[in-house]
């Protein structure tokens, strides 16, 4: 089969290798029918040491169930479904607890740009959908996999509410689903803090009521403006630099939450007197996406929502190192892929 | 009046100061019965620099209404009232927000290791006790002025429920009945980390279910150990120092919480991966005493608790500077003063 590896920071390519096959009576093999880029593959696009060995890319996807371990229930060959970014068996206790990228069976994908994947734990990590191949609620139904249930986990670890202000930080896919989110749940007033006016005019329609596009101490100064000096009860950071962590511990306000979706690109943070004194909160993580489908699929299903809109360019599997380019360059929000 | 005055790191003084008056309409002036000395004034007493003007020092009260300014209400001359180690309205948005060391009227108190004390905002921050001055529950009443509501504030910020395993790091006046307050709140399962057996067998008393003695890596290797590897979903600082926060990280719970009370004595600390891939939340900070004060007094009153054990000695204010040093020294565990 065809799929993307990665030999380096910057170095994405296409190549032919082995299809996967089961390993375990709790494997499936999906046929990959939709991909796409993450903001957090851009990561090692800057960042990964070149090397001979290529590693395979890619942690959301939707597709057709090929083949089946014996061990997996609930599932049959020819249906589409959709998996959390992390496989997970969902029934162990960190599951149960809703902390399903730590489940004591789990693990990340990094496979997805490809035409085949084999999911482990396959029973507990996809999730059918009720459509055909050809629905237009596809990219929609991908966001599901990752970028929106990582929004929504930064509002729900917040616990946005219609009496919390919310400030969201960064304007890529998951900042924008994290204001959707926001939106979801009552919120009312929330803030969009980014740069790029195509992505907060989208973030504007997702329900953000204003658009910060100053950055540091001035956006901070932007935002405490609006809010009376006070800042906001929540701070959705789906960013991950260091000056993303700055911003947020400059616009909370006293009592607030801190909710980070970003996966960090730093290890030591203030976390002294500045954020004990205020009562703040610092908490996120990876996302239990697979639990949030369940809450998130009807109104995609219904059309309430659209988080398919955060997909502002499609590619094939061949173009996927264009898709890699684009998105670095800002040139595009959110790549999708059809292998 | 006599009072308590800080010159420096190790150098406590008693001496005569002018009274304090009314200074505006919201204040009171407080006779004061009962007042301590806490684990927090260690920290200046380690590293005040030295100064010709002294600072008056303590925040923990309770004693007897002097006087009232006119704007006062609900309280009346002879009342026998405790008082919140911050002051605040009681009224504001942050107050109404359980913020209340963030009270937009607010501050904190450093002037109750004396015989009269002025009372900001003496409506939102005394609070009228049923006893007299003989009472013999003063002692566990003086704890929710700071100690019993710190505690308690460690566990509410946790979330400690039935359903949550809880460590407890630090066997200080405030570690020990953040135990207390972990039980009250219903959990089966207290690890006290603490190296004074006095201290630990009261946390016992408490309701600690285990003690490790050890600190570091081994105390950490130690707590897993007793959970099966995986740590507990709240950890309850009550210390302050980095190597607390460390061990916090240690042996808490993949989804958990680390909720510290112990002022932090660092700026930055470990907030990347270890931390965000785990989905650990960081929480807590000055307690709303305030409003705890309430949901406390109850179980005092009727005895079914008695914080005031942490008391093991008793001094007057003559002795005070005694009392630092034998606190300092490990050999007093929390000081009860009468003025």
């Amino acid at each position: 089969m065809r799929a993307i590896l990665m030999y380096g920071a910057g170095d994405v390519r296409v190549e032919e290798i082995p299809d996967p096959v089961l390993q375990q009576p709790t494997d499936a093999i999906v046929r990959i029918v939709r991909t796409c880029v993450c903001g957090s593959d851009l990561h090692p696009y800057h960042n990964m040491p070149a090397s001979e060995d290529g590693t395979q890319m890619g942690h959301e996807f939707l597709g057709v169930v090929e083949d089946l371990g014996s061990e997996v229930t609930g599932l049959k060959r020819g249906d589409l479904v959709v998996a959390s970014f992390a496989f997970q068996d969902n029934t162990c206790d960190f599951c149960r607890e809703d902390v399903q990228a730590s489940c004591r069976h789990g693990g990340f994908f990094s496979q997805a740009q490809a035409e085949l994947i084999r999911v482990p734990q396959a029973a507990g990590t996809l999730v059918k959908l009720p459509v055909g191949e050809d629905s237009p609620l596809l990219p929609s139904l991908l966001t599901l996999a990752d970028v929106y249930g990582t929004g929504y986990h930064a509002a729900k670890r917040a616990d946005v509410n219609p009496r919390t202000t919310v400030t969201v930080i960064g304007d890529g896919a998951v900042g924008l689903l994290a204001v959707l989110s926001a939106k979801q749940l009552g919120a009312e007033r929330i803030i969009l803090m980014g740069r790029y006016k195509a992505r907060t005019d989208l973030g504007r329609e997702f329900g953000a009521t204003d658009v910060v596009a100053e950055r540091g101490e001035e956006g901070i100064a932007k935002v405490r403006e609006l809010t009376g000096g006070d800042g906001t009860h929540a701070v959705l950071e789906a960013v991950g630099y260091m000056q993303a962590y700055e911003q947020a511990l400059g616009v909370v306000r006293a009592g607030g939450v801190i909710s980070r979706v970003g996966v960090p690109q730093y290890e030591e943070g203030a976390i002294g007197w500045g954020m004990f004194g205020r009562n703040l909160t610092l908490t996120g993580g990876p996302a239990p996406v697979r639990a949030y489908i369940d809450q998130l699929l009807p109104d995609v299903l219904d059309g309430k929502v659209e988080p398919g809109k955060v997909f502002d360019r499609t590619v094939s599997l061949d173009e996927v190192p264009d898709g890699y380019r684009a998105m670095d360059r800002r040139e595009a929000l959110k790549v999708l892929v059809r292998p």
